[in-house]
């Protein structure tokens, strides 16, 4: 199962009815949050989303509606039992903004391991929590310089989905029926009459990863396309849904709902959830009609809307 | 009008239906705020208080959950289009706090007017907001060192209380009427014949001052009361109801709601408002029976509670 939460849609500051946008990407019991600002915690804990699973942070950049929420964040995993260590990624300088912003919670239960990450080239790193075999969540996780008015990356998020048993196969093979579940688990198998029966041996071959698009703060360029390109789902910006606010858009390196639906176009991904509205867009879902135009599967969330891309069992 | 609005009454971290421990003081468009946790901005617009107002912030501790709103809190009053400088009060190290906190909101609008207080001993400030004349609010503020586990202010407000303006004693002095606007805004006038009339000689004498005490987070002692003493309205923390949790509580340096309502009425004040509760005091007002038998007038709020400790005009 992977379930993908949007905690909060708003940009700039947090309001009474709209958190903070931050993006928590969940397999398998471990998470991955993207962003976290004022509140950001409390977003989490309002659609249940269990903090203590969350294993790295991506921190897109330094303005504090994507940031402020960390040294609670990192106190209240500590009160929720954390132990193992937190990966903290993000753009160059993150090392000194974390030790800035921790001054007021010294003494935490578990370790930091901050990934500082280029802000100006595409970079990728993979990531896998634990012992790594074949069931256990295995992303790829490129990053793209943003063109925001200080160092902001996108990330990419491409989860490895492991190839599907086929119990045709290991019947055909003679393999018995009690090799079947070491082998769905990725491991290989000797059998009784000596003969070593590999994973790929009785797989279908691997699988189209899962692909999480997310960008935000940024003026619109053609390479998030490139870098989103067949997304199962594309989080972009949108501050405003009234074109009339281009110049400021441009001016502030923001989007308008027009230009996330024409990246997600472009990119031919599968879904494009807006977010990061503005204070003043008191009701986003005003500019549905008008987006879906440019790209009919637009989706203009409110806190907490979730979607299983994996279902169970999946 | 003095008004006096309990933004949030929990502790440790911000809950979905909790927010963190702050008190809104304002009096003629001018706020005090104390404490200033994550989210603190956002309980504040719940209830309608101005951001813009708050001219002085005073933090009790630098345990997250009293400061970690701070970065928020500036840029949303930088926002709101504040340009005169902002005070902010604190125990010895606020300099440093502040300045890593704020490495995330850069290029404020305003200035900070940092005042470091002592944390060893007592200490008393005078303030007041523009021109000193008789209508300007005149608070002295009173500093106390708590008991925590870190450094910690308790800090008791008092608020001068211009005389009344008494037509008899203009009219007996016959003064034409049109000089008691004059007179009535605390400013000596020259009557048509050479007379000079001084407000003392048309007000009733001074009024007691109005007091707002506010104690948290600390365990509890007898300097409390004495500094509390009288208070108009006391605001102490609780952590439980629960007489079971002392154990814990005096591990913590925290209090029990028992512990505050005996200092309460040690202190003769005229009214007590528990909060900072612990996020496991999940229904904080079944307490109330049993913290009345120790002090009558105690309130248990919730978020949002406030009172007019000076009605319209008063």
């Amino acid at each position: 199962m992977l379930d993908v939460i949007l905690a909060g849609t708003g940009g700039m500051m947090p309001l009474p009815n709209r958190f903070l946008t931050s993006l928590f990407v969940e397999i398998e019991g471990r998470a991955i949050l993207i962003d976290c600002g004022e509140g950001t915690q409390v977003a989490l804990k309002r659609v249940d989303c269990k903090l203590s699973r969350i294993k790295m942070l991506l921190i897109t950049h330094f303005h504090a509606d994507h940031i402020s929420g960390l040294p609670g964040l990192l106190l209240s995993l500590g009160n929720a039992g954390k132990t193992d260590s937190l990966i903290i990624a993000g753009p160059r300088g993150l090392r000194r903004i974390v030790e800035s912003l921790t001054v007021i919670c010294p003494g935490l239960p578990f370790a930091l391991d901050i990934r500082e990450l280029d802000t100006r080239e595409p970079s990728s790193f993979d990531w896998t929590d634990g012992e790594n075999h074949a069931n256990t969540p295995h992303f790829t996780i490129t990053s793209l310089p943003m063109r925001h008015r200080i160092p902001c990356l996108g990330y990419f998020l491409e989860l490895k989905r492991p190839p599907v048993f086929n119990p045709e196969k290991a019947k055909n093979l003679d393999i018995p029926l009690k090799f079947y579940r070491v082998l769905h688990s990725g491991t290989s198998v000797t059998l009784d009459d000596g003969r070593v029966i590999t994973t790929e041996m009785v797989t279908d071959g691997s699988r189209k990863p899962v692909k999480i698009s997310y960008c935000t703060d940024s003026a619109p360029f053609a390479s998030i396309a490139d870098f989103a390109y067949e997304s199962d789902l594309f989080v972009c910006e949108g501050m405003y849904a009234d074109d009339a606010m281009r110049d400021s858009m441009e001016d502030k390196r923001h989007m308008l709902f027009s230009d996330a639906a024409r990246l997600a176009k472009q990119a031919n991904v599968k879904e494009l959830w807006l977010t990061h509205f503005s204070p003043a867009e008191i009701n986003p879902k005003a500019g549905l009609q008008s987006v879906r135009r440019i790209f009919e599967n637009t989706v203009i969330p409110t806190d907490g809307y979730h979607k299983e891309l994996i279902k169970q069992g999946g």
